[in-house]
């Protein structure tokens, strides 16, 4: 990986692109569309427009800018989103409440937040914490999208986004290969030296691994439905225990956004997007699915999830044979294209259409250590009862991907573009 | 008040003044504030236009205007509220989900249905039908008031509506004294020629009385607090089963809205209102209080609540005495001027400060038949599990308070502006 | 059947016999079964054994029998059902979870209490208090059948109880006639000098009825099929709102207990009962219905529930009749005999089938004030969101019956043995 | 580890002294602590009873003695606790409920089950599934003591069930040494040859581990009550997000089975045991705490909780250096004595005190395959959400532990004898 090219973008013009695409996105839609809360695990559009600006306000401007006067006395409490060492949070549920600030008070805000910001941008030794508060708009995008799409899918008047990228068929695998990896001891994690990351993808370390093979491409919709239609979420034999009482408890029956007059026959599933209503489409990747749908799914197929190692060294050696990820298009303010990284001999699929899950718990690596103060929470105290996902989906940022890249949701959560990749 | 002028005002006319008054009292708020759904009890402001519309295009134009075409094939689900001759409604709970229809989606339905409307005034036959649909419309104005201010008490930004009329303090009356009326047969309800009124007030019918005795003027702040202060809302002694039920499991302390830094002497507490907050009025009626808390607060004070028959015979006896009610329908688009009706030498605060929660269950009159058809659920269906309340708030619209007026709430219910008169 | 003897009965005999029984009913018990709570409206027969006793002594032997000694400290909190006056109760949801004291304890703890109350037995003064000791303790006989049916039911076992009474097939009146009462002041409630009441039977008031009609006897179970089989449980319009959504929520198709494999046509219902499973008898009075299902069917069948105060009529003109209910008081210590009241002109089925729903909410009658102290909890604490029943049932004992009588649930509740007399 | 001495107890014998242990730590219970159920993670002693019995019936005598006649045809679906692949189990939550059968119906249940055992004994293809179900049987008899303590610990009257084992104070070591062991590849889990063990011990397989060091001891009541009194469960900082969670939703304040009158100083803690109440041991280790508080106080003390390999390693050190696991007293039928292994110049109290939190997520190993069939639900469907404890707790059956066994449970649960050891 050469990140020379990266350098050729300064930090106050990644800065200005990034927080410009938060913007971006937020174009098509309405004024009520901004104050949408569907369940207490989506956030409105304008509380992350908000967040995203209090992160800045909080962990760069009010420590290290003199003088600083805040913007309003009751945003450190309202747009704080779990950082108890900042004071108790405004409650989580309640987002959507939240009319006032207006709209134009959030914008107002971000303008203070980015002109006081400018006066930061010099000093190098912040330049590791603004990495982190774009990095951290970045994954607020993801879910400003992600969200929308989860609130809009409620109302029957299904509302339209527009012209979405979404996760793209594979024409050239009808039949899903697999790619075999030799065990050995390999070394995972992200390198100090080489750019940013967040604090769980390190420290780098060694690990030891068994042989293992994983599919080229991911589970399509096509194949998601020969489960269904055997009757996979009927029998509990394909599930964990936890997944098997979820499925019965919800009443599951098909990927979150799929529904169909009556349940019939596979071509009459359709699926909720953010580019409207449509059929499903048969060679796209199967997405909306929790780790206990992509669990079962796998034993169904006789196979298994990849461990979040195993992963990460397929895509290592991908990215080492093809110099990907040092475009500077690292902080392009445009959704990613999909597709992001396709290797013809590799493993495809691996950045850009969906976020994969693994076999992995959401664990510290060896000697983890979070940073002081209150910023340390923002990975470490969520390593419990979690699972890693890897990749990255359609609506991830341009250059927010990364072979250590390290996703964790609960194992029922499926409102993020989530799949399946087969290993064994 | 002079309501001779009232009675020459034409339907048309009445309609057009009750349509605008909704659009008038929407004006202090701003776009995000119409969405706000902060509990499943309240409706957002703009579900508030479009049902009252819908109220007129599901019972009016659709079976009466030849050829008439819907506004929206969505419309008739989303804004049904209750109605299950209609159809399945969309799901209470939701309301506040709905950011599609946008509000100027809701607007031109309201101008769409206005117009159409205004082709049917001239059919007598459907004079009954449309004036049901303006007495509810002015229902729903009161709920949009009430609504908001729940809606709003949950944001520590404390939005502030406008001077709104609150309830008002009695001056005259520092003691509470009593009204005396003799027992005897008595005939209540309303008299089918007498103008407009909901079906639940009638059939006219004859109650048997023991003589009884009503507090002159309202509970005030000063007394209630007295309660708080005696240790009230610990001592189980005064409250009925389930109120001492809801008041442990839900923590209640002291009425809606009333708030103390640390819960001092009765000179702190403050208190949320659409005014925006403020110290208690301590000779302002109490309100924002359930019935539990209103029963309790009796039984504290050696006293008991009026039945609904009690307090009707007072207010016909004031009414007579004073030629108050006697027009068939006003319609003023205003709001009522506090204590609308206050007699010098009977009751005071009869109307346009508090409803008055009763001693009686919500039942059906002797002989209550509802109307056929869907709009027959508009009041029958919920005669089980609620309490009546007689009077009229101060967000109650002009002209829609009677002696006959049967409103209804569960007895733990307190965001309307539900106030004490004490019986014995 | 003849009163006369039983007013010879002296204060001591009848407390023997009623505490001698609810022993006998105990008889047919297995040990384990003394313990179960199936859910929190019900108590264990253990626990319904100890509490009668702990009513004699908290209320008889504490504040009278001089050096009186508490058989054991505990018992005070945990045998406590609901009297906040006398200390904090033990939850009740966990009465099932009390293996400890044991069985033999209790019955000691039973013992204990009678030898001390013979002490009290000559002391005229406690008459009335013993006296609502021994009701209060033929109230928790009952209950301690109706709760036991209710465990056994979720067992997959069936256990059988043994030949008890049920209600009974009425073979002389195919056709449901109906009994006419013309209007009028009526004077209800108890008279106090006719012999114990409980303090909810009055005081004795004057009530204004309207003509009215009720049906001579009880709906049945095949007339209750027809209202099952037109669609009844699918139709909102025969429901009240409250009981429409409990009917979705709970997913209610039929009285409680019966259950059918694929609710098949009518002949294939099966009814659990403490005689074991068994066919529905079609002629025998529907039973376990709520009040939601009875309202609803009244509905259905063009009819209406009876008031309390109809009700009371119709059965105090039997009464007067056929000199019922004379006596001051009837303490038989076996099961009340199946239709014990029936009238050949008259109502059937009054007393001793189903406890009869009526349409009225309970409420204190005019002037009603309960007993000073902690006993006052015993009826006034509850007159609230619940509706009164009146007759009694086939598990209600002996002589605890009279016209006056006013039983209460909550509307949705069904484990009592409760039927529907249609009134117009 | 020689596994020899074990040839010399034939299987048939360790069956009989396995089960009469059952019945044994029945002996101090009374018919109707038999019932007890108290949350649905508990189940009743004559559920275990039950439950062991027909594991037997349903893996080995139904698919393996010709001609074998059921006992019960309802006890199948009764008394089967979670195998799908069986038939839908009863209800878990309503174990309590079964009164019937009665207690005497279980034992007979039991005594035919042993006796058509015999008659398998003989056929050593059978062995291993016999010696699952013994395993199986020894869970369940830590799993009856543990339900009951909780059952009883909600009931006021204390019931006490004898002398038993506690965790014990380590009067050698105040001060909590650490022992280092070196990095490198270590192979653990279960070697095929080497008797019996749970699938999900196994397969054996390599794994690298960086240097550590363990605590030689287990955190002791005095060290946790210094976290206690120093705030740790007030201050969000040391808790992972779901521990902070579960803390304040559910009002944690102390390990489960503590109470203080007024949570005063140290001194004062009692806690609830099944030999009674008493006041806390100070040097005894800290027992009955989630993963969470455990974590908390890893947190806290600057540690961490151990990796299951890294306590494996260090166990199985001890266990080639001292010879332990080999003894015949494997099946000994009485409880095991606590610390059954103590090394005096290695880890202490590793057996037989608590069993350990590690830091590990219950997953499979590598190659992990469960067994076909219903009886491979044993393990592997919980391999999600839970937590690895390693170890063995002082009622933890003597000859029920080895370094390779993996109990697991919810972080938040804590009515096992759950216990701390840090690692650095």
């Amino acid at each position: 990986m050469d990140p020379s090219p990266l350098t050729v973008v300064p930090l106050s013009e990644q800065y200005d692109r990034v927080r410009q695409q938060t913007l971006n996105l937020c174009r098509p839609l309405q004024t009520a569309d901004y104050e949408l809360q569907a369940a207490e695990f989506t956030s409105p559009a304008k509380w992350h427009l908000a967040h995203t600006s209090w992160f800045f306000e909080t962990f760069l401007l009010k420590p290290n800018l003199k003088g600083y006067q805040e913007f309003h006395p009751q945003f450190g409490h309202l747009f704080n989103s779990y950082y108890n060492g900042i004071g108790q949070p405004y409650p989580r549920a309640k987002r959507g409440l939240l009319s006032r600030p207006s709209l134009d008070d959030v914008l107002n805000y971000r303008h203070h937040v980015d002109q006081q910001m400018s006066l930061l941008m010099a000093d190098e030794s912040l330049q590791p914490l603004i990495e982190l508060g774009l990095n951290h708009e970045q994954q607020h995008q993801e879910l400003l999208l992600t969200d929308l799409l989860y609130c809009w899918s409620v109302n029957p008047m299904q509302p339209v986004y527009q012209a979405l990228p979404s996760p793209v068929a594979n024409t050239e695998s009808p039949i899903n290969d697999w790619l075999s990896f030799d065990g050995g001891i390999y070394r995972i994690g992200h390198k100090a030296s080489n750019g940013f990351a967040f604090d769980n993808e390190g420290p780098r370390h060694d690990v030891l691994l068994q042989d293992f093979s994983l599919a080229k491409r991911l589970v399509t919709n096509r194949e998601y439905l020969e489960f269904i239609n055997a009757g996979g979420y009927q029998q509990p034999e394909f599930w964990l225990s936890d997944g098997w009482a979820w499925v019965q408890r919800e009443g599951i029956v098909a990927p979150l956004y799929w529904w169909s007059e009556e349940q019939k026959p596979e071509q009459e599933w359709q699926q909720f997007s953010l580019n409207g209503q449509r059929a499903i489409e048969l060679d796209a990747p199967v997405t909306h699915v929790s780790f206990f749908e992509a669990d079962a799914y796998a034993r169904w197929a006789g196979a298994r999830l990849a461990t979040e190692a195993e992963w990460e060294i397929s895509a290592r050696q991908a990215d080492a044979a093809q110099g990907h990820f040092a475009d500077a298009g690292r902080f392009s303010p445009r959704p990613v294209g999909c597709s992001e990284v396709t290797q013809n001999n590799g493993l495809q699929q691996q950045f850009g259409d969906c976020w994969e899950w693994t076999a992995s718990p959401y664990q510290p690596y060896p000697g983890y250590v979070p940073a002081a103060g209150a910023v340390g929470e923002y990975n470490g105290k969520f390593m419990c009862n979690q699972m890693v996902l890897r990749g990255g989906s359609c609506v991830t940022p341009a250059g927010h991907v990364r072979p250590t890249y390290r996703n964790f949701f609960y194992p029922h959560e499926r409102w993020q573009f989530t799949g399946i990749r087969l290993a064994r």
